[in-house]
This record gives C-alpha cells, sequence and structure tokens, in this order.
C-alpha cells in the first residue's frame, strides 16, 4: 500500500492529504476547484485532471466530498472511480453520506472487482488536521485490515463496524446523539438567559455533571461569545440529520427529538443560516 | 452554626446528615415514616416528633422532601416551619422543587425573620454519600455565605446562582440539558439497534467525541445490560421536567424538545414504568 488517490481537497481533505504524505504515502489528489489543491501539491502532492486519472493507477483511492449527489458523481459512471480503478484498488469513501449509497458503490465496486469501504469520520477540522480522527469503517473485515496502515496516518481512533454501510450508519448514531446533546445545551442557555440567571455560572454549575457534554462544552462558550462561525456547519448538519431520518423511516424507528432538532434547523436555514455553524441553533429560541 | 434540623430523612437526606454529623454539627431529624431515620437515629441524631419540633431551637433548618406539595405542607402553615423556626434561623430547601415556590418560601421566611435559601443539588445519591454533591443556592448573598460551612459539610462544588429561585432555576436548567442528552443517546441506541449495527462498538467510537455526554454513558451500560433500576426515578424527572415546562412558559420560551422528552416520559408513566430509572426513555423507541 503506496500510492494513494485523494479526491476531495476541502477542509478536511488536506490536513488529511498532509498527514498521509508525513506518513510516507505518494498522494495524487484531484478537487474541482483546483486553485485549493495548490498548495498540497507545492508540498509534494501529484495534481490530477479528472477523478479518473486520480483512480487509475492507484493502491487505494480516498474520497472525502460535499454531498450525497457528489458521491455519486465521482464514482458512477464512466469517468468515476469504479470505471476507472485499477481491479484491486481499495475504494473508500469518506465522505459522510447516506448507507444506502454506501451499500450501492459497495455492490458496483465489487463487481468491478474492486476492494470498497465506507469510512466517515468524526473529530472535524481539528482533528483532521492533527491526525487524531476517528474513522468509522464498513465493508469487508479483510479489507480493513488491508487499509489500516492507510486510516492510521490519518486517524486515531479506526473501528471496524461491520459491513458495508456501517461506516455511515455509525456516524448517524454520532449525528443523532450530538442532535440531542446540542438542543439539550442551547434550551438550557436560553430558558437560563429569560428566567434573568447569569448564564455563566449556571453552566460552570451544571456543565462537569450529568448534564455535560461535549456539545455543551463546545457551544457555550461560542454562544456567549456571539460567535456563530462555523465548526461545523449548520448546512451540513441538515444534511446529515436528514440522512438519518430516512434510515430511521426505512427500519420504522421514529427518533422525535432528531425530528424537532432537524425541523427547527431547517427552519434556520430558511432564514438564511445555513452557513453558521450549529450553535446557531440557539437562534431557535428566544435568546 | 452548630445545631441543625433536617427534614427528609431519604435515600439523599440520610447520608447528607451522616455528613454533617461527621462534620461537627447536632442533626435532630423528622422523617414523615420514622422507620426510615432509626439507623441515622442510632448513630446520633435526635429525633423530632414533628416539623415543628424539629424546627424550633436550631441555627439552620434543612429539607429535602419529595413533590412540591409536600414541600408546601413542610414550610407552610401553624405546623410548618416558617411558624416554628427561631427568628434568626437559616431555612434551607434542598428539594428540587418550583422556583416560584422557593420565592414564596423566601417572602415569607423573611416576613417571619428568618433567612431562606434554596439549594437543590445534583450528584445523585452517589454524590450525597460521598459528600460530593453540587449545591446549587439561590437567596441573599450574605445568607449563602453564611451557610457556607453547613453546604461544604455535604457538597463539593458549592455555587451561588442569585436571588430567591435561582438555585431551583439553575436546577431545571440541568434537568433540561439532561432530556436532551438523554434522549439523543437513546435515540442513537435505538437507530444502532434497528439497522443492525453492534451497539457495543458503535457507543465505543462514539461516546469519546462530540457526540459525547454524561447521559451517554449513564445510561449505555445499563440499557445494555438491560438494567432498568432507577438511579434517578422517571416519575420525579416527570416533576422536574413539568416545573421546568412550566417556568419556560411563564417566560414565554417554548423549548421543543423538553416538551417531546416529557412528553414520552409522561406516555411511559402511564404505562406504569414511573418506578424505573430514566434510562427507560429507550423503551419509548423501537428497542
Amino acid at each position: 500500500m503506496k500510492k494513494i488517490g485523494f479526491i476531495g481537497v476541502g477542509i478536511m481533505g488536506k490536513s488529511m492529504i498532509r498527514n498521509l504524505m508525513k506518513a510516507g504515502f505518494e498522494a495524487a489528489v484531484y478537487n474541482r476547484t483546483k486553485e485549493k489543491a495548490l498548495d498540497v501539491v507545492q508540498e509534494g502532492a501529484v495534481w490530477c485532471d479528472s477523478v479518473a486519472e486520480c483512480a487509475a493507477g492507484r493502491d487505494a483511492v480516498i474520497s472525502i466530498v460535499g454531498y450525497p449527489k457528489d458521491v455519486e458523481e465521482v464514482y458512477f459512471g464512466e469517468k468515476g472511480i469504479i470505471a476507472n480503478a485499477d481491479k484491486g484498488t481499495y475504494i473508500i469513501d469518506m465522505t459522510t453520506t447516506s448507507p444506502k449509497l454506501a451499500v450501492r458503490i459497495a455492490q458496483e465496486g465489487e463487481q468491478a472487482g474492486l476492494h470498497p469501504l465506507d469510512a466517515p469520520v468524526t473529530g472535524g477540522d481539528t482533528g483532521a488536521k492533527a491526525g487524531t480522527l476517528t474513522i468509522l469503517v464498513g465493508g469487508k473485515k479483510e479489507d480493513f485490515d488491508a487499509c489500516k496502515t492507510v486510516f492510521e496516518a490519518m486517524g486515531k481512533n479506526i473501528d471496524y463496524e461491520g459491513p458495508a454501510g456501517c461506516g455511515q450508519h455509525t456516524k448517524m448514531c454520532n449525528q443523532i446523539a450530538i442532535a440531542g446533546a446540542l438542543a439539550g445545551a442551547c434550551e438550557a442557555m436560553a430558558y437560563a438567559k429569560n428566567v434573568g440567571l447569569d448564564v455563566r455560572t449556571m453552566l460552570n454549575s451544571i456543565s462537569t455533571g450529568a448534564a455535560g457534554s461535549a456539545q455543551m462544552s463546545n457551544v457555550a462558550s461560542r454562544v456567549l461569545d456571539e460567535d456563530f462561525n462555523p465548526g461545523f456547519f449548520l448546512k451540513h448538519f441538515i444534511k446529515d440529520m436528514s440522512i438519518a431520518q430516512d434510515e430511521a423511516q426505512d427500519v420504522d424507528t421514529k427518533l422525535a427529538v432528531l425530528d424537532d432538532v432537524l425541523a427547527m434547523c431547517r427552519e434556520l436555514e430558511e432564514q438564511g443560516m445555513g452557513d453558521l455553524g450549529t450553535q446557531a441553533l440557539i437562534k431557535h429560541y428566544k435568546w
């Protein structure tokens, strides 16, 4: 395992490419907007003019793009990864996308003689930079094992979750739990403000006990500083929650709190707040 | 500050009385059911036959009983704390009750020449036992300062939250944040199970990152072990959430997730699950 094709040089991808090169992998890269890839190319990555060029002649092809439709565009069709990767190549989608789409990539990939894995991550841009991502992997166990060194270059907790789609399903669990904890933190803060408490004092009192959560820690100080810059974009959170809601419905499971949080976030997006961070959920309340 | 009257010798109260005596305070105790107080009496607490007897002749009177109506019974009327405590006594309600009721106790208590504080706790029975409770105090700052040694005998984080009612309001924030985080954890687990993930593997993968919460840590292992014994009673959580909902409405603040979680918990209570622990919320989902 030496030659990596990497598709999607965004905030996440860029750091992951750097960590792969640092670990000794050869990286060939493609991005829809070439300008965004210029610095990693200067640092030693090889630029490819198309997905097809980036996919051919590699040991593994990694993608981390935006929305499910971007994933489809990159994998399927004549110009896609599946049609252009060499037989035996490991194809690894690290985008957060739908488990259903992961299964489809796995099926078509296997038919083409490839080794598909779905491997979304948690840990955000800071985790990508530090190489401490958690990587949630679905696919065949032997393919997971074969790609371990690749994952270890980018992350710290590398977990095998089960067959194709299970990496994505696990990521959905992550987003579902975040939705509840985030809303709980926002509602506690909104209540506090409106009944006249000192919100900082309240948060200091409760955040280390049974009410504490990573979301409370992340969100509280940003909200109090009126900082609504994205750590994680509201619009991407909406995408993820929509997928989770859809998959939950498929197995006849109603997630009332997820549904609520998604509805509130969509209202905020309609009001033009999609490019803010998820802490903007507080704006749905009387804040 | 030496002589303490303590009303309510339940799971919480018993441990708190022991810690007060350990710190050198003299404890006189009253409980509706005498049998529950026998062991602390054997350990040196003085039994009182009534609230009135327990309230008279003390430096401070502490109460920790069940529901708001129990608090009213203990404080108001001819036989209550306010009518029977000596002038200058600190009267401290540590029950989780409504901020409105705390304000009423404060007003009537002050008129009677007493020093009222509302001081609900977090940390549960283990915190009460270990003397590590977080104590959320509302009332006059000088009364808070005067009672600090009393609180320090029972807790570790002793926080002044503001005027009368603010201790209770802060406890409401705690319960609101718990509602969201608990629901998020339950929904993630229900989703995982129904899509066919290994729930333990999923939890290991996500619980240390952005999705992590004290609720996830508390609830997950209990649910997986099918242990629905109460760490915190569902029926008490319903009481607390009802108070929070009511107070939020008073300040025209809609807490959508709290409302949802409360509605789900009430359905479970109607099905006879009120005496289970809060982790029973998972039973509302397809689990």
